[in-house]
């Protein structure tokens, strides 16, 4: 089964919008065991559209177009894909429904060129569009079969998620059973990564285990399809056992939407622990990270921004000799602001972030020296130092996320 | 002057990356005035590559290929290009030294492989790589010439704006003495934007004027060619004029690389006027985004996160019944906020954010109502109330935007 994806519009080609829809829709495919070798992109033009889906059509079994069903006079993909076939369109009853109640709502005067988004090919099966009002198309050919989406994002990933997964594995019989997981690890680059389970990655079959580089952390996923006498299920248990034996301490949750920040507030939250921060460089990054996660509140009273010296002084208390005689960027200092903030803030857990976040040195430090001290309830408050590379953001998101998994690291001790 | 764009690469057509580089370079080539009609995406295959090219050959004059220079087996752009053209790859010493010295700087030995990436298509020119080891590629051939990229997007764009770029413009004479500047604007959406602006939109052709909507902003870039007699800054001078004389209120700042807080920072160190903040549904969102820019501590000296009542109260020392009176998402409480925060920083300015970040109510009080709280040097605070649309992450977002467009208003008052 090969698929070819086509994405229509001038906006992609002059490099204004990057095409985020071919890359979900390969993924997706690819999760289906659908075969994509090409993807092709071209403009809104009747003559090299056309040229597009002939050659598409010559060498797959189904060509995926997204973008130009909309109501513009740019909008040419449902009338070249029905030239290409030699057919009619027609109009859908329930699009057309849709789209006379939403200008009678809005009380503005529905355009001539409105109408052309509730049509769609004769002999085809028209795809409600949950987040917009062009309908998308489903054609079963005689070679080829066409597949019709629209192109603004959110419309084409409904339409995808809630009527075209299903619509093509009943087609197509693409029930593969393949079951798949994502580990999720901070702290290790991709190459190393791929390095410490290189043995394994080389003779991978069923499961096989896919790393992905993302910003900050790796994601590795696993994918399995049942065998005689084992479920899917089992199989990538044992990956996940074996991968874990060698890179464990890297790991920190599960899935594919998930963050280190919300897998540590879970655990805040869970071990009923309160939080709060003291941070310099990373200027609240630390705290507006926890805040991401709703239903931090219940362990997450608050916390400093204590930028200048003068406020670690004032605010937390630090005498400023103390500042002076060990430097700012330093670990008695970061262990101070860790334990005035625990004090202050009265809470169970307090971190604290004092560095070089760059470009300039500080103090004759380099950008990308960092102490995060740790106050770990009854614990003796303990700072570590940090050297991080990259620019002034890469320096701060790193800080924040190595403080969230000393914490996370803490809490599963 | 036609050109085609093939991004090489498995991992693209699998979705798992987003084809960046195709959308840098259709953008790039658009500024230099090539016609791009095409885009191909081609895995890692000999035959579907030569296809691909082949097809790329006949309807362009330019082809221009992505991926595939690196030393794994999979990299194959080289190779098939050249055997395309029935040319021989042969060494480039520069880059060859690169990655001997490479291999013994890192102590790790050098297999046969990496030698891959010194090669170069006999009887091009071979371009060199500011950020990585392969050697890129241009080919002049008889019927269409073809430009050789490196696939990791820091290494392409590196090598097309050090090298490309010129020898773009010097081989074809893409002197288009085109110029363009890009206006920002926050608090109005691209659709309104395009309806204050539909006119001047429709009457456009030079110069030309392209609005852009981006994560919580909108662009709008202005191209102008000289004409008899005017200059096309002064061209864009006049669209500027007339643009701003319907939207300027949203108007902040110039450039594709700016930023309202970068636009903030350099106007309050521009004004010596510092600044604090205390941050309630934000969390330390609002001072993390002023410490983005470099050089901010000059200005600002930190700040609270009073995430919790008590907080306000034992921090900030906002009495308890005040808050329960007026409820914390409350015009009294925000100016409250502020006020302290001048008081206890000692800043010319101090900004407080006190709201519903959701998803579920606070006080009866719907996700994305917003106070935000300004003391702005010895005026007398004021407060104003915000409904944000969107999810927690948006309605945090746009409450620290919102609070910096109106700092950006107060001092350019």
């Amino acid at each position: 089964m090969h698929a070819e994806i086509i994405a229509v519009g001038t906006e992609i080609l002059l490099g204004q919008i990057v095409n985020t829809n071919s890359a979900f829709l390969a993924d997706k495919l690819a999760d289906l065991g659908v075969n994509v070798f090409y993807q092709t992109v071209v403009g809104d033009n009747e003559s090299r559209m056309l040229e597009t889906i002939e050659i598409a059509s010559k060498r797959n079994d189904l060509v995926i177009l997204s973008g130009g069903l909309g109501p513009t006079e740019d909008d040419l993909t449902k009338q070249m894909v029905a030239k290409f076939l030699n057919e009619k369109l027609v109009e859908n009853k329930d699009a057309m429904l849709k789209i006379e109640n939403h200008f009678a709502q809005t009380g503005r005067k529905m355009t001539e060129n409105n109408k052309l988004q509730a049509l769609y090919i004769e002999g085809s099966v028209p795809i409600k569009n949950h987040a917009g009002m062009a309908v998308g198309d489903f054609y079963k050919g005689a070679a080829c079969d066409f597949l019709l989406l629209p192109g603004p994002p959110n419309e084409l990933k409904t339409m995808f998620n809630k009527e075209v997964e299903e619509l093509l594995k009943q087609t197509y019989n693409l029930n593969s059973h393949l079951e798949s997981k994502v580990l999720r690890f901070f702290g290790i680059g991709e190459s190393k990564l791929v390095t410490e389970l290189e043995d394994i990655i080389n003779a991978q079959t069923n499961p096989t285990i896919a790393p992905y580089a993302k910003t900050n952390e790796v994601t590795l996923r696993i994918t399995a399809s049942a065998t005689e006498g084992k479920s899917a299920e089992k199989l990538i248990g044992e990956m996940e056992t074996n991968v874990l034996n060698r890179v464990g301490n890297y790991f920190y949750g599960y899935g594919d939407d998930n963050s280190l920040q919300n897998v540590v507030v879970t655990e805040l939250i869970k071990n009923n622990l309160s939080i709060s921060a003291a941070e310099s460089l990373t200027a609240g990054l630390f705290q507006s990270t926890l805040a991401e996660v709703a239903g931090v509140s219940k362990v997450y009273p608050g916390g400093f921004v204590t930028y200048a010296n003068a406020v670690k002084s004032d605010v937390l208390g630090i005498p400023t000799e103390t500042i002076k005689k060990h430097g700012v960027v330093s670990e008695s200092i970061a262990k101070q602001m860790a334990i005035q903030t625990q004090d202050k803030m009265k809470t169970d857990i307090a971190i604290s972030f004092t560095g070089v976040a760059g470009p300039d040195e500080l103090e004759g430090q380099k950008a990308g020296t960092v102490w995060i001290g740790l106050a770990f309830k009854d614990n003796p408050v303990v700072a570590k130092q940090f050297h991080f590379a990259g620019n002034r953001e890469t320096i701060r998101q790193r800080s924040v996320l190595s403080g969230l998994k000393w914490i996370f690291d803490e809490i599963n001790e």
